[in-house]
């Protein structure tokens, strides 16, 4: 099924007014793709113009009221939402500021507040003048923090949110498994990325926002390169780490090929690697921090070698390509059922100098034992 | 050829300098994707992650410095830029604001001002809260706007821009031609979307971050909707409009098809808006304005009929899907040569029950005629 029911949509509202009460935000101003989709259902690729700004204001009670250009009118009146608010966007003198704030001085008491999402891995999605403009417009109304609100419920995932993450792994899968149909020693590496994405659309992929690699002999320089046009030698790992989206929601995790039979270095570090995945696997249950999973990776990393500058070995996954919380030391997250996360090592090969190998799946936190959302490598990579 | 020759790096610097100058800044802070590439040339797709705030410091002289997280430190190093300097993220406690504010307080005096962009169509790419803890950690400066800076050197091409801009419009041709191949009556939509991505990579694009469109009888409901299952019918029109990219520069142009021979209103609605381009591309030289171009193509739209909900009739276009200046009444932006801009107007089919058709171009300002980079479409749509 495309989209969701009307009832994932109220359920998400009544946490967040939950926890609004808790936290006395009498609403919440949302500025982000991800944010507004969330209570919305809002899906549009027209986000990749940075021109206009769009608004939702989640009230303390009651279904959010979008307040965005006239541009999106016809398909936010597709979705759940009644209460539409249009400004014939880009309006260079006032563009939404006073029908946000004419909103917001409706469903926000003098005195109260209106949370606005700032903490880490949050971004402000409007001129940061017009913030100013729209302070000066409410007061006395006060802007300030959500409490990580936003971040607290979004991190755990309905069972229909979840549905759609795991297609979009199957189809990662399904195009995974094809490479050895379009690389192999001599296919420069960029004609391997843009033949990687057809497969991805092939097998069902509804766009590709995201697609990384490399090559190199015994591993590669980093893992957010794009292509270049170097074609695959005998001796090479390929590495190929896509986010490609089913219906709204993402897949991310890569895949090792080695271009002829790897050396012994190569192949030791891959291993380690499905090591270190089922270490921390076994380590993410319920219960168990963030922090507790990036330790069990990283002791099975540390025994093999060095590590990588990636910063964190796994993080949250869904409705963008990361979302917190992040496997470091100091996440002290604790997993529930329902969350998604990706674990994510990687470790330098042994003579390689400074060429990484990196290594990645997604499973879902549960009850028991996590579920794998892709399909899990072994630990001999297949060879091209 | 890929990427640029130094040289361009160095005027952009020195253009974006001599306007800090004049402004009184002592330094710029950029912290988008765009932003930062314009200066450095850093090219990933990485920054569909949300996670990790990137930072770019521009001195009053001399190179930029790259601020970032230690993830990105192999692909900066490829870069014309020296001074890399990194943390690593995330960190929870500290995400690069530290090394921010000691690498500002470095380049800026005490009481000087940094320029951070805050205008129309700018975005602040980190959370918010962290711009406070900044503006602590280097007081007794000040971060105050960039007076429009960045707007006014990034909406001029330089010519390998154009370069770059006219090979996304030439793939972008070169799949528009092949559309009935894919497209024909009883066709799902969404299956079409998909088809038409896979053929701008077979083409030759890098990625396709943007492809809306729509079908109906005799026009569409809006132009940002992503794909329906719904087949296509006899008597529709059917809209793609794609944003694809070569080498981080994009093209931004539509088509029109009719599914079958299309209604008088339906071919005269289309016939209008070539009409209408052609009148915007007429009145599109040196020292008129984005205004009068806007003025030039509504009068005819206005003489056909009703307008849409769009809001503007055409936008400036390079690094982004869509850039300053806005076809609108209201933006007095006056042409230069080396500008590049879509013309994109739209219209109600009369007696189509509010749908509508949209057509857009691509074009250079010249000292002459603009130049038109995506390939002239006729007036009569193709018919599949």
């Amino acid at each position: 099924m495309r989209g969701f029911a009307r009832s994932e949509f109220e359920a998400r509202c009544a946490r967040a007014q939950g926890l609004m009460a808790e936290a006395g935000l009498a609403a919440l101003m949302l500025t982000t793709e991800p944010e507004v989709r969330y209570f919305t259902g809002y899906l549009t690729r027209f986000w990749e113009s940075p021109t206009r700004p769009w608004f939702l204001v989640v009230p303390a009670s009651g279904k959010p009221i979008a307040v965005i250009p006239s541009i999106g009118a016809a398909l936010m009146g597709e979705t759940w939402i009644d209460d539409i608010r249009c400004w014939s966007a880009p309006d260079l003198a006032d563009d939404g500021v006073s029908l946000l704030a004419e909103t917001l001085r409706e469903v926000v008491p003098v005195g109260a507040k209106v949370g606005l999402p700032d903490g880490h891995e949050t971004q402000l999605r409007m001129p940061l003048a017009d913030l100013e403009r729209l302070r000066q417009a409410i007061g006395p109304r006060e802007i300030c923090g959500d409490s990580g609100l936003i971040r607290a419920i979004r991190m755990v995932k309905s069972a229909a949110e979840v549905d759609k993450i795991e297609t979009a792994c199957a189809i990662a899968g399904r195009s995974y498994a094809r490479v050895p149909e379009i690389a192999a020693e001599g296919v420069p590496l960029e004609r391997i990325f843009r033949q990687f994405q057809i497969l991805c659309l092939e097998e069902g992929a509804d766009w590709v926002p995201y697609l990384a690699g490399g090559a190199g002999q015994g591993g590669y320089a980093d893992v957010i390169s794009p292509a270049t046009p170097t074609p695959l030698a005998a001796g090479d790992v390929l590495m190929l780490d896509t986010g490609l989206v089913h219906d709204g929601y993402f897949c991310d995790y890569d895949r090792n090929w080695s271009v002829s039979t790897p050396s012994k270095e190569a192949a030791d570090a891959h291993g380690q690697l499905i090591d270190a995945t089922d270490a921390g696997a076994e380590a993410a249950r319920p219960g168990a921090t963030a922090s507790d999973v990036f330790h069990a990776m990283n002791k099975v990393l540390k025994a093999g070698g060095e590590g990588t500058d990636a910063g964190r070995l796994g993080h949250g996954l869904g409705m963008s390509l990361t979302e917190w919380p992040s496997l470091i030391a100091t996440d002290h997250t604790v997993l529930e059922p329902g969350m998604v996360l990706t674990l994510e090592p990687g470790i330098a090969t042994k003579g390689a100098d400074g060429r990484i190998v990196v290594h990645e799946e997604n499973i879902l936190i549960t009850e028991g034992a996590p579920r794998f959302l892709s399909p899990r490598y072994g630990r001999e990579m297949i060879v091209l």
